[in-house]
């Protein structure tokens, strides 16, 4: 059986959701999860569906085809269909904190994430044995002023090599250009170690600690070419208190970051985020 | 313009979500939002969808008849049509505790909850000065044993009296019998001030503080003939620790009962919960 | 029985600890509750204690006069003694939104805040009938840019008479000026309808809409000149997304700053709150 | 220089913390840490202090003994005083689920828990890579109904052989006997994947997915004879809604037990918790 994943946004219409449901059904495919939201100040349309053709003779490629024709043309549609079948490849960026790099691995490994994970890039050799005792392999890439150009150009071709879909900085303490950015519009995923948009940029638990906040957060988001200033895809939080020190928000912090990391790559693999306007539709 | 609001459950079947799309733009309206879900493990689909009918001529009674002859009677569906112009009417039945009162008077006055209020009922005066100072009808019916069967029967015919459409427990400490939920289904909403189903009956509080728990909740369901087990609407909780004494836990959990009787409320009246098998679906 | 709450803090040293519980047992005292922190950062020793002194005799002043002899000044001790049987006295100030208002007057009302309210004031006369329902006496002060300075004379003075003890502003929307602010040092609580440092200034549920954050928050601070960036007494969070418009935001954030105002004043009433270059000590 | 954490509970009398802080001071210590609290209800005194003795004469045996005679004899104390230079030596026991296994070594591993893990067992293999990949010693003692007295007499054994302080089960799915909890009262360590005393026993997850909570809940506690009913140590929750899956919930519900297990084990290690009546004292 054939299981598509469609994601479509456009002006807002009449009209929309009938066509498109229709649409379906006269392709012999059955609606299994249909989402849709519209942003009222923006009048953008936004729809996820899950559909299933059960057709022997159904053609993805045909499908698409048709869909551009009949649909995606007529409303002027933004358009992506993926089948569910293929697994998405990602690649993990490192630097030296092990603790997202442990907590992604795990997941991996019981099945939690349905994603395949050709290899892990760091500027540092430092967590090189917990790849390789999950046996992946690890290639150490480092990072100077000068040879950043022609870090990334390494980075990027592993990438293509490996047919990469999208890149998770698991605490890549590097900025990541736009040479790379370009390559992967709204596909690589950082974990910032603050409740976004307070404490932009590095030491943000040394921030919070002399700001006296008694919340502490981190945030996911899609990298763009502001720092830190990408659409967000998950946040979350932790109560702390004038007893804590710098130390403890870190520790704090760390299992925020994993949590809140794994989710927004949760989310990614499974096709449910879309991105406008720097801002993300999250369809959970 | 009409505004409808539109709740159906049946078996899953193929063709549904095409069947009513189709059958809303057949009939001129526009799909405002759409929301939809399958609970695989009893093969039940959910529908909620708000859609607006622009037509001069669009009669709500004659839509309803072809929606059930077209649609309902084919796919066998349960289902419920409103129209969104008509306020709700909302009994309060309270007690002694006020905070809940304040908290629904408070939001009810600033348009927060578009909802009427025809009267108050309290087995106990004390809070008819609250009920004045926001100029609500306040009808004091004692309970006592002997006297429950014919103050539910005065309960009931105010409310046959006022329309009412549903009924809101504000922390009133009787139990409503068998008499009163036959006649509001799924329409009695209470607020039991434990997470449920921790602590059920009376004095949760006390039962939190003897176990040593470090979260405690509230939740607010629908009144079902079994003691605090009906369908969970909302739950929220919060932390306490040893340092807590029960008047603590109580000042607590007065704020969580207040938010989560508030946010049940809410969901009930834009008609995003639905009740299947003891449990809710909601479309928030 | 007298009952003392002592607050002291000063450069950490040896011995302190023991000379404050022996000065006590000196004194006949029983201490109820002790509460202790050390800033490692800045070297700064913070203490709390709850005393009670049984003897017919026992005069706090003298005990003060001691207490200033025999250890504060031995130490160097920055401290404050407060007789628990005294309530504050807390003004309000208001501008049009009433939510926090009704909630604060409700928990004044069923005996949750030990507090006095000798008045409101208000920039509007929008709320004078929430305050006459709590028969709470309500002075409608306008301020525009010229008569601000003359405006916050009128309020000065209110609170002199009546011998205030601590200012609330409750959704007060106006700036208070250092006039005010170096009366009242730390004892003006703004609740700030953000999680700060985040979305300072006016308008943060907008700004908060535009960069799509997923969780949204409150703040309650001391007022500082320095605007949004006082010591933050408390904070907490909700959850949001995509689908929640600006109105959402603001509805959600009402029930965060009713709770986190609330929570705040019951901190400070109760001499729970230590201030040190900005930041909070909070022994709850 | 020797660092001390003292440990006190009795019932409430005038004159403790005076004598106690007294008593450090005679012995030239000083307090770094002090936390007290009074269970009203039971009054019974709690404290916690850790202090330093710089003395270079100073010994510990010596001055526990001096410490019974001059205080515990005379306000009937119970009292533990720990050296925190010795790392506890914690048991690991577990069966097939990994993640808390991972979490904890990834933990153990980066030096955030100051504990010995001499080894793992486990009733069954499969999990024998990781501690593998850890450097871990791994036992398998399978347990059926006919060997559980002889596999409990052989972790007892290891564990006196190695010296163990304390034992955690991380997802470790038998009930453990009187046989050890008696050897190890208030010092095994459950993980039980809900928010009790809601759902206590088998399957959990599917008892709540039945209820239809909104929210579930992970609880760290000690183990004692009754089910699931010992003293809670930790709690934290997650919100979930209808359309979580089983599978779903117990994917949260695996972030959930990461947590709140690791939390407790750092809570033990650091002697911050007290056993009084089946509940606990947290000094955190």
């Amino acid at each position: 059986m054939n299981k598509l994943t469609i994601l479509i946004h456009c002006s807002d219409q009449s009209g929309i959701i009938a066509s498109v449901t229709n649409f379906i059904a006269t392709n012999k495919g059955n609606i299994v999860y249909i989402d849709q939201y519209v942003d009222r100040e923006q009048n953008i349309f936004f729809m996820r569906l899950e559909s299933e053709f059960e057709s022997a003779t159904f053609k993805t490629e045909a499908f698409k085809h048709t869909f551009k024709q009949d649909l995606a043309d007529r409303f002027k549609m933004k358009w992506r269909i993926y089948s569910t079948e293929t697994k998405p490849k990602m690649a993990l960026f490192v630097s030296k904190y092990d603790h997202c790099l442990y907590d992604i691995l795990g997941r991996y490994n019981s099945g939690e994430l349905e994603v395949d994970i050709p290899f892990i890039i760091s500027n540092h050799s430092t967590l090189k044995p917990i790849a390789d005792s999950f046996n992946i392999p690890f290639y150490h890439i480092p990072v100077t002023k000068e040879t950043k150009a022609q870090a990334e150009d390494q980075q990027l071709e592993l990438c293509k090599k490996h047919g990469i879909n999208f890149i998770v900085l698991a605490r890549y303490m590097q900025i990541v250009s736009s040479k790379i950015i370009s390559q992967y519009p709204n596909k690589v995923i950082n974990i910032h170690h603050s409740f976004l948009p307070a404490f932009v940029g590095a030491k943000p638990y040394h921030s919070a600690y002399k700001r006296g906040v008694k919340i502490i957060g981190a945030t996911s988001h899609y990298v763009t070419e502001a720092l830190d200033a990408g659409p967000i895809i998950e946040q979350d939080v932790a109560r702390v208190s004038h007893t804590h020190a710098i130390a403890d928000l870190i520790a704090k912090g760390r299992d925020l970051e994993k949590i809140v990391l794994a989710n927004a790559i949760k989310l990614h693999i499974k096709r449910k985020v879309m991105v406008f306007n720097n801002k993300t539709v999250i369809f959970s």
